[in-house]
């Protein structure tokens, strides 16, 4: 993950936001945050400083190396591919991507060396149709149409965490086995033969012609539950507790 | 969408991220909220609940419906299936999915008319192994492991966007026309050819042996464009003014 896209706030009016973008930036290894024209001036006041770290929870490095410009055409200067991002319909001719489509496109132009940003209007009212047109591909989020405005840092968040997804190696599924090393078959059908065993025992199959139905349905429940090697001992104990004739405590 | 995962919050404790939860829920067509045991008494002390609604930006539906419940094992009682989200590893053994992964499953859950629901642990905690031991699978959502924490609205956007995106059916990429429709290549050419002759006309092409491939590039550059039929018109206009010779203002 060595070049990311670029983020770009145009006119953002809460320095609470600017942290929480910071934020949810960290959490999607993206490192290059651009301020347009922060409501509040640059430096910022220590009051206002101080709100904008507590909102960012830590990502103290984002919002220090942040880089303020006073006009969206010089924040966006060295960029050659530039994304952006709006909820509502604008009238201009325009690519519109979900962000799911426009990862790959974004990774594939990073690929080659290219520098990508993706640019979000300020809050409420989002980007003018002016900054739209200087992107080159338009961004809208897939969402409930009839309740679709989302907070700056969770737009930003969203699109982040599509990147991530796209960089990310963690396998979709996978069991997680504690400590333990998953039971081989052997282990499985020996602790089932002695359940069995000690069921036949107990006299629980009271009718001779249900008993391989009855059979296959426990072992289906508990081979469901791909045991480790550490729960087949367990289980063990388990039935060897339950047949135990309790002493009676006086 | 008749039917959608719930939501469970355990022991939320601020109510400003109740209220962004039932925004991030409204955002993704999330409608079922249940709280157990929030750290603010149920009902809200008239002060928290308007820092409650404040935050949720409108989504009041969601929390005006939003159950309580005291025990994690009351909130899950008719539910089928149940989903644990969790930052960290567990010890307990456990199938583990991302959010993606996860969203087929419980897609094809409901289908089937199984009743599920995500639960979501405290802020900075999470969720306790005893309350990860009550799900069937867990979500872990795949993050910048040096900085993963989420904040508890967002880890529910974050699930609530993969569950809307596998029931939205907007296009992934589309080119939005404004109110225009795409020019025929018929129109193109014609506006193409007029262009290339006027260049010739004004002297463009200096070296003969040069020009096919001029031309094929320029043709190239606007053929990318993809103009619609009032672009092609505009276009028109805009080489007519540029081949007029200018009047000269005394």
């Amino acid at each position: 993950m060595k070049t990311a896209p670029v983020i770009i706030l145009v006119e953002p009016q809460l320095v609470e936001n600017i942290g929480m973008t910071a934020r949810a930036m960290m959490n999607c290894g993206l490192p290059e945050l651009r301020l347009v024209d922060p409501r509040d001036p640059w430096p910022l006041h220590e009051v206002m400083e101080e709100r904008m770290f507590g909102a960012s929870s830590g990502a103290d490095a984002i919002l220090k190396s942040a880089k303020i410009f006073s006009t969206v055409p010089e924040a966006l200067a060295d960029l050659n591919y530039i994304y952006a991002t709006t909820a509502r319909p604008h009238s201009m001719v325009n690519h519109v991507l979900t962000p799911r489509a426009a990862i790959p496109d974004m990774v594939e132009r990073i690929a080659a060396d290219q520098k990508v940003g993706v640019m979000f209007g300020r809050e409420r009212t989002g980007l003018i149709s002016d900054h739209v047109a200087l992107a080159n591909a338009r961004i809208t989020i897939p969402l409930n149409p009839a309740f679709s405005s989302l907070n700056l840092a969770q737009a930003v968040l969203l699109i982040g965490y599509e990147w991530y997804q796209a960089q990310a190696t963690v396998p979709d599924r996978q069991t997680h086995m504690g400590n333990s090393t998953p039971a081989r078959h052997e282990d499985f059908l020996y602790f089932f033969r002695r359940f069995e065993a000690e069921l036949d025992a107990h006299g629980f199959f009271v009718a001779p012609d249900m008993k391989p139905g009855m059979v296959r349905g426990l072992q289906s429940t508990l081979q469901r539950a791909e045991m480790t090697e550490q729960e087949i001992r367990t289980w063990h104990g388990v039935l060897s507790a339950l047949i135990k004739v309790p002493k009676i405590v006086e």
